[in-house]
This record gives structure tokens, C-alpha cells and sequence, in this order.
């Protein structure tokens, strides 16, 4: 059990539903909020990006449900997850419902949280630490600099699974580093794209798997000899394109 | 005093610096890893942004040393910060470099980790909560979202201290949401450029100011108009261009 004294927390009210980002994985890197959440509520329902070991904060006998959409397997539509959680909420329990990452950064948050304000129901957003900002943090990568004033965060697979219709050539040339979500099964098409937009060849690449969590794995790279490196790493995946992929750890960093 | 167990906390080794984010304001979006630094801090070394409230969850007996940049003001230069950082941690103090939102989201936490790592300190980044990104969430905004896949991030104030020189046509055309950080002052060039760069006057705009504090004010404007509604408010500001400024909360949104 964790306790959280001293500080005013809001009551989690039984017939609302909180949606809350559990971060990228470590543990740590929860909010004080969500950490909070989890220790008051009634039922849990999480993607399967959430790592168990943030699951296993809550009291044994909360209920988890894992709503988790994987590739290749059946997983729950989002209108039957939309329906799951309002349903609960009528019941009066607390619902946490719990996203890796940050809910509102491709996280679709925002349907989950118009169809529960459709039906009457009372919702919290809890913002999380998104994996495109802390995984490179991890790894000592600073996504902005002096001389690396914006930097664009995208998703590589859009609604229909494909690599999102982008003006390629204003990415390339409107922000200095590019962060991509979802990217690992596109990398060869993304890099072909920017490629083809002007990005030069030996371009630094980083991709971060699994970043924070004791299954980390991080592959330093170029644009044209990414695609090939990475092709035997497996989702979830960032992948850091421009000068915020070239910082790296120093020697007493820990 | 807030206690925390159950969860594997790293240790804060006597002689070491912590470089931590401390979120948007509100100490609910402290990382659980930020929570535990300020218990157990031997001196807190913080910015301007941090939240009054969030450093009252230090014990007592802590030293505090606001080193904070102020716009009008004399305040410390980063290599003034440095060398202190590295004075304390050589005394073999536990030493918490504290910052506002994330250290290495436009806080210019890469040049403290280089200066630390080349007077070897052992040092740690705990990312952040960024305002860009709970800021908006905090009021219902969805950065990105079905139709709304790249967002980019970029600062308003460039090293030094007016606007940076980006390629405005490549970035109004590169991503559907514009996030600026440090543009109040700016606000009236800003628009400008990007209006030259053919966004359309009627383009949704909204400012947050001190989002998440108990003083947070939101102000829902167009490109064309929100220079003048702007005029009167005070930064630290995030102004949000773009689709992910159209949302705002439900009406049952806590």
C-alpha cells in the first residue's frame, strides 16, 4: 500500500470515471494523481500498454479489466469500451480508466471522454508523461536546444492503419526534430517519405523501445539504414528523427 | 511530511544532482520520482515556475535557492547555476535542480546535464509533466486526434529574445496544432507571421496562463483577434493554434 499524506487531493467521486496517463513505464514516473487514483478505485480499466507493475499498486481485490487493442489479435471496439465504462460508473463504482503515456497524445482520449460526457457521466482528465518526451529524456536525449527551437510529434499509423497523408516536405523543413508514435511497423515508408522530402541520408535516427521499463532498448541510426537496423525490434516504439536523436548519455549519468 | 512506500525508489546519493520537472503547477502532477527528491533533498535549487506549493512539500529545514529568470530583472546566469550545482553536490549535498513543466522541453536542461557531467557529478533527468501538453488537457483540449495527427512544440522567445527564425509556411503546413511556449510577449509578431505564412484570420486560438494553478485564466480567441484580447495578460503563458485550441470542457468536465 502507498499512502499519500500532507498533500490536498481531489475525492474520487464513486460514478465518475477518471481518465488518467499512466506514463511510459516506470513506475516513477506516474503522476501523483494517477498514483492516488489507483489506490481509491473501484474497478481499473487499462490498455495492455500499462506495465503490471503499475497495476500492481492498487489493492489485489480491485477489479482490472485489459481493453488493450493489439495488433493482429480481436480487442474491443471503442464504442464497447465507451459502454463498459459508463455502465460501471452507473453501477457507482470509481472507474480509473488508465492509458500508457498521456490519454490526449494519440491517445484518443478525447472520444472516450465525449461519449462519457454524452451520457451524463462525471470525468476527470489526468494528464500523463507522453513516451515521446520522456523515453528520449531516459536516455539523456533533449528534444529542444538553443539551436533546435520546435519539434513535432506525429503518429506513423493513421486511422486506417497506413502511414498518416502528411505535407512531408513542410515537416522536414518546419521543425528541427520529428518524434513519431507507432511508427515501428511504417519506418521503411516514413523514411522513404522523408527522404524523398529532402531529409538527408545521414540523419540521425533514434528508436526507443519500451522506453523506462526494464525492457528498454534504444538502436542509434540514420535515415537511410534505420529501417534495416530496426527491422527485428517489436512495438511499442518512439522513433526520434533530426538533431534531439544525437544527444545521448554522458558516462556518469544514471 | 508525504510518505511513499511499497514502490521502489531509487536512491538520491549524497553528491549527486537531480535535474527534475517540476510539471505545470499543480503538485497532483508531480512524478511520484519528483515527490520523492523533494522528500529526501538535501537543497532544492528551483526557477521562478515553481509552484509555491510544491516546494512547501519539502521538509522545513531544506535550503531553498530560487534561481529563477524574471524578464526586468537581474537573475543568475546559467553558468552561475552551474557552478553552484556543482558546489553543492562536491559538499556532498542531495541536490534538486528543480524546473517548471519538463527540464528538456524548451528548459535548457541539456546545457546543466553537460556542465554537471563535465565536472563529474553523477546526475539523474526526471522529466516532467510539460505545460504544453497538461496545460491544454487541464481545460479539455486534445492536441491531436482522428483527424488531427502532428502537433508541433516551439518556443516563442528564441536565445535571443525575440522570435526565432523558423520557416512559418513549412510549419503552418506541417502540422494541423501549433503549441508555443514563451509567446505572450511575442503574441502580436507571432500571429503576423504566421498570417503571412496563410493561416486563416478566423484559425482557433487559445492562450492558458498559469494553467493548473489555482490562478489559471483561458482565453479563447482567432489569429486575427488574439494579439489585442491578449494584451492584458500576464506569462507564463502556452498559446495553442489550431485545431486542438477548438475543444473545451464538457459541461460535466471536473
Amino acid at each position: 500500500m502507498i499512502g499519500l499524506t500532507g498533500m490536498p487531493l481531489p475525492d474520487f467521486a464513486p460514478g465518475s470515471v477518471w481518465l488518467t496517463g499512466a506514463g511510459p513505464g516506470d513506475p516513477g514516473l506516474l503522476t501523483v494523481l494517477a498514483l492516488h487514483a489507483l489506490t481509491v478505485a473501484d474497478v481499473i480499466v487499462h490498455d495492455a500498454l500499462v506495465e503490471s507493475s503499475i497495476l500492481a499498486l492498487a489493492p489485489p481485490t480491485v477489479e482490472r479489466y485489459d481493453v488493450g487493442k493489439r495488433s493482429g489479435r480481436i480487442s474491443p471496439q471503442q464504442k464497447d469500451i465507451t459502454t463498459m465504462l459508463v455502465s460501471m460508473a452507473h453501477r457507482g463504482h470509481r472507474v480509473l480508466r488508465l492509458k500508457g503515456g498521456d490519454p490526449f497524445m494519440f491517445g484518443r482520449g478525447q472520444e472516450e471522454i465525449a461519449g462519457l460526457s454524452a451520457a451524463g457521466i462525471p470525468t476527470r482528465v489526468i494528464p500523463g508523461l507522453t513516451s515521446g518526451i520522456a523515453g528520449p529524456a531516459a536516455v539523456g536525449m533533449a528534444l529542444t536546444g538553443r539551436d533546435n527551437q520546435a519539434v513535432t510529434f506525429m503518429t506513423g499509423t493513421g486511422p486506417d492503419g497506413a502511414v498518416p497523408s502528411l505535407d512531408w516536405r513542410a515537416l522536414v523543413r518546419g521543425a528541427q526534430t520529428l518524434v513519431f508514435y507507432m511508427a515501428l511497423r511504417q519506418l521503411g515508408e516514413i523514411t522513404h517519405c522523408l527522404s524523398a522530402a529532402g531529409l538527408p541520408a545521414d540523419e540521425p535516427v533514434a528508436v526507443l523501445c519500451e522506453a523506462t521499463t526494464p525492457r528498454q532498448q534504444v538502436l542509434f541510426s540514420s535515415l537511410s539504414q534505420v529501417a534495416t537496423a530496426a527491422a527485428t525490434l517489436q512495438p511499442p516504439a518512439i522513433v526520434v528523427i533530426g538533431p534531439g536523436a544525437r544527444c545521448s548519455l554522458p558516462a556518469n549519468y544514471q
